[in-house]
């Protein structure tokens, strides 16, 4: 049985051709140009979709979508990142379109449940999944089910509070994960320590705008002094964050993905050994701290998940 | 059908005869004497048990134990204030003695229950419940599930971390929020201030190991400086963990209950209002804050309400 997975991005969309074991046979990639509305939206991704159905015959597609969604009816109740999608009706614009069977997830549930269908989290009923990227996004399977909330809107993992009055957080609040340990976070502190730490190589590269994570990690690694203490400001978050989550949900294993997983084990073996300060002596021995091995499909698989999660369900 | 309910504590006991709709007909109480050994702590319950089925007939009995429980077997794995129960077959001894089936969950997740069952929260899928005492516990309900985790030892919310590098917590951590909200946090932080706030009020009283935290909230609700900055430490550490958890779990209700719960709205209303700083935008309006309503019968009630939940989940 194949599937088609759309992950759908504020900039970018990519939809697969989906096997059961996970393998992409086929994908189509495109800009999601949000400002032409989401009716010309749905006419991108409804093309690449009847493209990639005529391929081989398909029993569902799934769509990851950011913001907030009604996972029952497939609608975006709202989504921040695209303009004027209030109450959109996702899937039955493209059920109607394409008379294939539209299931629609917030893209970091379907991440999660990418993870435990195709990813290191596979099989496994309790699993945390943080996505560190522009923002942190949150999943979580506990007991063999995708933790939704009672409106639908939980696992906001990126926003538990890692440090009361530490940095101001997109949403208003301060000292959540996200504000401390995302991209976004770490050009914050480059912006933010320009004038302190004038002396660092990170600004021997580059003008502070144009400085990386990934350059603040290879500089962290190099022993650039500020490089490291804001390399330690996100590991310790990260730390906070997983031993609160581990406390909570003893979960079977904790998956870091997104962007900056990149950073692999520099990253994750400190957050490991400091996640062990957070958590209880007895938790100590249930869980293991992983990075995603999805890639670039994380997106497409995850949302390929979502088909098999619902077909599976009934 | 009727019920037993037994909630078995560290100092003392107690053991309801309980009806379908939460009314305790009879009740035994007495004192757990944990130092006598696990034997003659399970003939003391098995006394009670015995005398209350003669009453009414009896359909089984829910135990709520400190501890890391199995609940499938009703295993106490180990508890932390009854030395010695490692692998104790609670529910099996009980059995035996009365013939009746047995079911025995962790004293923290049975409160959950009640609070669903009975309690502020009837009714609802989506609970996190903290109980403020000596220690914080917790217990949560996820879509209708209760929270146990890969190995039965999730929900401890009391070691969510509220405050990085804050006060010395009794799992060996630091910042836990029992470490800064719990009665024994309190004390701690009266012992503490002692010979900086001698000026205090809350020292005219007793001598500082005397008072208690009711005092604290008696002197902070008339304006002492020191009470009141240990009321607002708490009041703090309540929000941050209520705004994370919010934010996680996108519950219908957070649930306040142990005895701290008897300071009532004087701690009730400014929690309510400062977890506003840590939710989400998105989760405002979707979930209550309220004091559990069960007093001192929260205990014999969630440990009814196991019963109840084993025998309707088949």
């Amino acid at each position: 049985m194949n599937v088609i997975g759309v992950d759908l991005g504020g900039t970018n969309y990519a939809v697969g051709l989906v096997d059961e074991d996970g393998k992409i046979l086929a994908r189509i990639e495109g800009e999601t140009k949000v400002d032409e509305g989401p009716d010309a939206v749905v006419e991108r991704l409804v093309d690449s979709i009847l493209n990639l159905s005529k391929e081989s015959s398909v029993s569902a597609v799934g769509i990851g979508s950011p913001g907030s969604i009604d996972h029952v009816t497939g609608t975006v109740k709202f989504s921040p990142n695209f303009p004027g999608w209030i109450d959109f009706p996702l899937a039955e614009k493209i059920e109607k379109r394409t008379s294939l069977r539209v299931f629609v997830e917030n893209d970091a549930n379907a991440y999660a449940l990418g993870e435990r269908m195709f990813g290191v989290a596979k099989g496994l009923d309790h699993v945390v999944c943080l996505t560190l990227g522009t923002g942190i996004g949150g999943g979580v399977i506990t007991h063999g089910i995708l933790l939704r909330g009672s409106t639908g809107i939980g696992a906001e993992l990126g926003h538990m509070n890692v440090l009361p009055n530490g940095p101001k957080c997109g949403c208003g609040s301060r000292g959540c994960l996200e504000a401390l340990a995302s991209a976004t976070a770490i050009r914050n502190f480059v912006r933010e320590g320009f004038e302190r730490h004038p002396e660092s190589s990170l600004f021997k590269l580059k003008k502070p705008e144009f400085v990386t994570p990934k350059d603040v990690f290879d500089q962290a690694k190099l022993g650039d002094h500020f490089a490291l203490q804001i390399f330690n400001t996100v590991v310790d978050a990260l730390a906070v964050a997983i031993g609160s989550l581990v406390n909570i949900f003893n979960p079977q294993m904790v998956v870091i993905g997104g962007g900056m997983a990149n950073a692999g084990d520099f990253l994750l073996d400190p957050v490991k050994e400091r996640a062990k300060n957070y958590v209880l002596p007895t938790m100590v021995g249930t869980y293991k701290v992983e990075l995603s091995r999805l890639g670039k499909d994380a997106g497409i698989l995850g949302a390929a998940s979502i088909v098999f999660e619902r077909l599976f369900e009934r």
